[in-house]
Formats: structure tokens, C-alpha cells, sequence
């Protein structure tokens, strides 16, 4: 049984039937439709009646069973021994580097057998499966936590800030944190608010495919991200993924600008309302830094940990017909603070207008971002902004919702008082918000403040 | 009092002290900073402490009067006749296109002494705006109703549909509705949905700049989409905006897969998941198909209207340490439907397995959407995605969560059986689905399903 790992019922059968082991090459048909894998365990979770397989092109698949679906053996698998190889002399002699993993794809390694995947846990793991990392940096590896990014909370938040804490007093030269890609956006901003005044670059990196594919971009975002914790010039928290599909290049992102803007693809990571700071060229492993206003790399800055998040606080994204019950349960429930995504240039109906307005009464934060996503929040232009500025909506430039969402959470964690919060959400702490530009500066037009 | 319309307090008292009015031109300084522009009439929701300009440019800017503001009078405005030209002679041999006003600012036209913007009433109002439509159309115009699109609901698009049924009934050759830009994507997805046997074509479009601007869109978009409506082959529901920041050209984007993307930007519409359809080469008024899958243009179709819309549903949008008791007290409140925008390839935190797992139990349908927007969603591939799956959530492709929202309104008005609503919200109704393309595909992989 334990080679038919979590099958049952109908699909157990068919197994049985032809001999087939988790670990085994199959072929499934259906009609015309044929395809061909490795049998890899199923978790307790998935639907009876799937069977899971890895392509060859290292996608799992769940393919549902049926009585038109015929599986045949194609031959049993063989688990390749793993070797660890030995870590290599020089790396003592080079920068340290604090590699932290977090979950996520890209520091694992793949157990071949069932397609399983099992975080690396130690520096030899790392070296054996990103071999050119031997030759850049002298790592020191930790597993902090192993979760699906989706997962992540706050909490996690403040252990891997803990974690670059204790990476700077090892004297690292930079710290890596892997981690899952779901919410590497969320994270890379949570970092860039709690780790104040940082020493070092701080740098989260992901896989959108894992490093057993052929398209896997594993290796080149690992060996970029380490390359760039030891070469840039910057102390910011910064999201390194690849620039375009192809491996040519990696961008780095600022934590507070980026998101993932693509649910499969290497280029997903966009920097919104910004340009990446810098650009990694993968094949001759070279630096370029694009942008001179960075925080500076300063070895004798003093990291504080400002990690006291307020966690009662919501995003709430508008649409047509949205009932503002929605809103007045969250005040209702004792929230703290919410962050608005409306329409265009910072709207909402005018039937939000009366909880908007109990809001501010109370005492609530309430922040304006815009779904558009990219651009900049102006609510003088139409009445039904100036409405909402009137109630006492503050409006956020050209700060992401997530980004804006996270911050709230920073800064009512060091005030309720209502005045200071609105100070502190639109004050620039971390490159949040973008070169404070009117509109008709765009055309030439004077300042106004 | 009657030429300072709205101002109040020590800004009237600045007004009257340089006997300044509504309409004149003035200066405003602030240390070194200068403004020019006419004083425009306030809202009376404006916060007292402004004072409002409509700069040369055409923006409307709110200043917040201080003792450090000083307002000097330039010059007292004229307000110019404003006359009608005569109907053009030919217009009545040209193919007809029925406009339709909702508000937004593109089919209206500018006091020019207050800066208001009012809707154009007429057809002659709309020669007098955009006199190119003369040679191009006879052209029937309706003012519906006159609402910011933020202010826009599912009754609003019911009585779109309904004046569009009018339309073809009256033998327009296509309909052209001029609507708010802030949520023309969902208005364009709900007639998608609404508008079903559609014989012609059904164009909406706005400016993200009023007429009064030199940078204005309105009369390229204008002017593109009455062209469109008579050339277009097809018959579906389409966005005609900017493609670029340029003049050149207009992207005819689908009403299902189009987004407002920037808040402020001539070419803020893009199509997701999908490429428009065609284009409208503004210089030359050339109409270019791009995509020969379409609905064709059919006289013999009999539209009918699918107008019941299921207000009682939900978007959430999914962030790290969001409360489940969000979902809990949508479920409690009797909610039919919830579209969740999760992280990724579709996922939310496994703390919301109770409530979804509550959901599907209640017969409520839940729909996976992705908060990255571009990509499909494939809850196959981690386990947190065949988790959710088991529990009853189903996975939409890679449906806009704005499409996916107001298609779950639209089925849920056929029926509230869940299977057959979860088969309608797989279904492709509107070519909200794009092809459906299994990701190992994109590697030259088989197909499976």
C-alpha cells in the first residue's frame, strides 16, 4: 500500500490491476487524448478521483478518472541516489551571503522517485543543486519555515525580520530570502516597513517554475539574487525575478512597488508606478544598478526591527452594486483601519459615502488606492473625490493597494491616534509612493505643493 | 453672492475684496509658486478651504487657501455664445448610429465661463463638439440618464440594454454609448452577458480627458468608435479607447476581457488575457479587424435581453492575514455567490477552508479568480488549489474577477441550482474563457481535456 501512497477506491484498482507504484512511468489515455508521467503520491486532500502525474515537462497534473480512461505501465522508476557533493574550499574566502527559506519552490530540491519536492536545507543541498553558487559567495543557510506563500501571515512577517536581524549581526554581505511567489509582493513590502534603517540588501526571490523543469527559472533568479546581495550597492528589501520570459535578464524590484502580475509566467513580478532599480544580467553575471536614488549599502547603520503590525485592518476592492454593508460590518466588527481600492482616480459610489463618513467619525483610518493599478489617485478632479475627502478619506498617490494595506498595518501598530496616521500614510518611508507629481506637471504645467 | 457660486468664509471674503467672479480669470500665488486659471463654481460638498481653478490645461485644481495664499484678479471672463451649426444636409443618407449618454465626459460640452461640464443633449449639440460625425454618420442621440460611472449599478446597465433593444429596433446600424470611464469595464461585461443574439455592433467608450483639453481623447474616441459602429463585421460588446498614449490609433477591446489599468493615462484600457479585436486608425478612419473569431454582424438575429441580474453576491479579494470572518459574515448575511481573488494560481489561505467548505455545504456558489489578473488560474498544480477544489470551490480560467463578478450576477438570475451554476460559470458565453489551453500546452505538451 504504501507504494500506491493516498490512491483509493476505483483508481487503487486500476493500479493494482496493471501493477503500477507510485514512483513508476504511466501512460493514461482517454480517447485520442494521451499522456505520460510519473505516478506521484496523492495528498490526503485531493479528490479520489484524480490520479496525479509529473510530465515530463515537470507540471504535475490531476487527471480526473473515468471509465474511458485506461492507464498502462511503462516502467517502474528507478530513485536516483542523491550526492551531496563536498563544499567547495574557496567559499570560506568569499562574501557571506544569509540564504533564509521560507517554503516556496526555488530552494528545494526534487526527490525524483515521486516528483515530490523537499526543501534544501543545508548549504551542501544548495551548492548541489545551484552549482555556480560555490563560486560567488560563501552561504549560510536556514530553513526558518516551510509554507505555501499563500499562507503566509503577519506573524511569519516578523520571524524572517527577525531572521535578517540575526543574519546582519553574522555579518552577512546580504541576505537572501526564498519564498514562495503568491504573496512575495506582500512580503517584500512588510519587510521593506519593519526593517528600519537596514544595512544591507535584503533580497526575496522565488521560482515561477520549479527546478526540476526544463523551464525552470530556479537557478538563474538563485544565483542573481545572491550575486546581487553581494554586489549591489543598495540597503532595501527587493524582489529579483526574471525580467522577460527568457533568461537573458533579472529585474530587481523595490519591495513597496512590486507585484505579481501573471499567475504562471517567469515574467510575473511588475514593478507598478516605478521602474526596478536594477538589473541583473544572467549570463555574465553583472550588476547594473538603473536607478542612483537608492538607500545607500552602509555598514555602520544600526537595524531596528519596527515589527509591531496591527492585523485588524482590511482591503476592500470596489465594484458596481457593492452593498456598503460590507463596510459598515467592518466597523461594526471594531476594525481598526481600511484600505480602499476604488475606481479610476479614487471613487467609490455615493452610497459608501455613509459608512465612509461613520468611519472617520469613529475614529477609522480610511485610505483611498485605485484598482486601475497603475497611476496615481487624484480626487480634486471629480466631485465625488472631493465628496469623499470632505468625509474624510485620505487619498494615497500612487501606493499599491497591497502595499498600502501593509503599511496600515505598520503604522497603526506605533498609532490610533487618527492625525498622526494620516501623516504617516502619506509620508514616503520606504519609496511607497512615487515622485509627489501632479498631472499637469506631466504637461509642463507649475507645482503646486 | 449669485457669481461666487459656493465659496464661503475667508475665501468669499478674498473674492470680494479683489471683485472677483465665477468665470473671471485670476491668479493664485503660494510663496513661489504661481497658478492661473478661471474660478470655477464650487460644489457644495468641497471642502470650504478650497478654492477651485480650471487651469488653462483643463484641469480642474483645488487649492487650499492659506495666509500664505494671496489671489490676485487677471482679467473678468466673457462667456462665449455658444451656437448651434445647422444639422448637416447629408447626414440623413448616412448609415444611422444611435449614441446613448450616461454621463462621463465625453459626450458633453463646456461652459466655457464655469468650466462645468454638461451633457450634450442633441444631435446637434454632438456636430457642434465633434464635427467630423457629420460626414461619417446620421446620428440619433439619447441622453439616458447623467451619472458619474462610479454611481453606476445593475439597474443602470438594465436600462442600457434596454436602450439599445430600442436602438435596433429603430434600425441602427450600431450603438455608440458614451459612459464614465471609472467602471466602463463592468458595464461592458454586464451588456456582454445581457445583450444576448446581438445583431449589431454595441460600442462604449469615454474620454480620460474632457473636450475642453488640448490633450483630450474625447473626439478620437468619439469620432473611432461612431466609425467603428458602422464598419465593424461583428456583433458583440466592445470598449473602444486609446491604444496608445499617441493619437494614432484605437484598440477595440472586448467587453469581457477589458480592464482600466491607470487611472489617468489616454491608453489606461487593455485588454486581459486576450488581444483586441480590432483597431481604428484615427488619421486615416481606417478599421482594422485583428481577429476573424468573432460574433459576425447578423440583421436577422433577434436580440433578446437576459436582464435578470443577481445583485446578492460578492468579490472578495484575498490578502495575507485577511479574516476569514469576512467570508463568514457575507455567508451569514445570506450572500448567493462569492468570486474570491485569490493569490497566484488560485489560492487563499488554508484558515479560509472552514468558511468555503461552510459555503458549498449552504449550496452557495464560489468562484476562483486570480488577484495577478493576467494568467489563468490552475488549482491542480499545489496542494493548497486541489484542497479548495475538494471543498467545493470552482476554478474560472482566466476570467477577469471584475467578469467573473458580474457573470456570477447574471447566472445566478437564470438559476440558483449550483450545479447547473457552477456548468454556466465554466461555460463560455461571452468569450469571457479564452481558448482553454492547459499550461504544459504552452510547451507543446498534448491536451487533455
Amino acid at each position: 500500500m504504501e507504494s500506491r501512497e493516498g490512491y483509493s477506491g476505483r483508481i487503487l484498482e486500476k493500479l493494482n490491476g496493471i501493477g503500477a507504484h507510485v514512483g513508476d512511468i504511466i501512460r493514461v489515455q482517454r480517447g485520442a487524448e494521451v499522456l505520460e508521467g510519473t505516478l506521484i503520491p496523492k495528498s490526503h486532500a485531493t479528490d479520489d478521483e484524480y490520479l496525479i502525474l509529473k510530465l515530463k515537462s515537470g507540471y504535475n497534473v490531476g487527471i480526473k478518472d473515468g471509465s474511458e480512461v485506461s492507464i498502462q505501465l511503462l516502467s517502474h522508476g528507478v530513485k536516483p541516489a542523491f550526492k551531496k557533493p563536498p563544499i567547495p574550499s574557496r567559499s570560506g574566502e568569499l562574501p557571506k551571503v544569509s540564504v533564509i527559506s521560507t517554503g516556496g519552490t526555488i530552494a528545494s530540491r526534487v526527490d525524483y522517485r515521486t516528483g515530490g519536492v523537499e526543501p534544501a536545507l543545508d548549504a551542501e543541498d544548495l551548492y548541489s543543486v545551484f552549482p555556480e553558487l560555490a563560486d560567488i559567495a560563501n552561504i549560510k543557510t536556514s530553513v526558518l519555515f516551510n509554507v505555501f506563500s499563500e499562507n503566509i501571515t503577519p506573524q511569519h512577517w516578523k520571524r524572517m525580520a527577525h531572521a535578517v536581524a540575526d543574519a546582519v549581526r553574522d555579518g552577512a554581505h546580504g541576505v537572501v530570502i526564498c519564498h514562495g511567489t503568491d504573496t512575495m509582493g506582500y512580503t517584500a513590502a512588510a519587510l521593506s516597513f519593519i526593517l528600519q534603517n537596514l544595512p544591507i540588501p535584503v533580497l526575496l526571490v522565488g521560482s515561477q517554475r520549479s527546478s526540476d523543469r526544463p523551464s525552470s527559472d530556479a537557478a538563474s533568479n538563485m544565483v542573481g539574487a545572491v550575486s546581487t546581495a553581494i554586489q549591489a550597492p543598495f540597503a532595501e528589501v527587493v524582489v529579483v525575478m526574471h525580467e522577460t520570459i527568457s533568461d537573458e535578464a533579472l529585474s530587481v524590484h523595490r519591495g513597496t512597488k512590486v507585484r505579481k502580475c501573471h499567475t504562471s509566467s517567469r515574467d510575473a513580478f511588475k514593478s507598478v508606478n516605478s521602474s526596478p532599480i536594477a538589473r541583473f544580467h544572467v549570463m555574465e553575471k553583472r550588476f547594473e544598478l538603473l536607478n542612483d536614488d537608492v538607500r545607500k549599502r552602509d555598514g555602520a547603520a544600526a537595524l531596528t526591527l519596527e515589527d509591531t503590525l496591527d492585523e485588524n485592518v482590511a482591503l476592500l476592492k470596489f465594484y458596481p452594486g457593492m452593498s456598503p454593508d460590507i463596510l459598515e460590518s467592518l466597523i461594526d466588527r471594531g476594525v481598526h483601519g481600511v484600505i480602499l481600492e476604488g475606481t479610476g482616480l479614487g471613487h467609490v459610489s455615493s452610497s459608501f459615502y455613509r459608512p465612509v463618513e461613520r468611519a472617520a467619525k469613529e475614529g477609522l483610518f480610511v485610505g483611498m488606492t485605485s484598482q486601475c493599478l497603475w497611476g496615481r489617485v487624484n480626487m480634486h478632479v471629480y466631485s465625488t473625490g472631493r465628496d469623499l475627502l470632505r468625509l474624510g478619506v485620505t487619498p494615497l498617490e500612487d501606493m499599491l493597494p497591497e502595499t498600502a494595506l501593509i503599511k496600515l498595518m505598520w503604522v497603526l501598530g506605533r498609532t490610533r491616534n487618527l492625525p498622526e496616521v494620516r501623516s504617516m500614510m502619506t509620508k514616503n518611508i520606504a519609496y511607497e509612493i512615487s515622485g509627489r507629481r501632479w498631472q499637469w506637471e506631466e504637461e509642463g504645467r507649475g507645482r503646486l505643493q
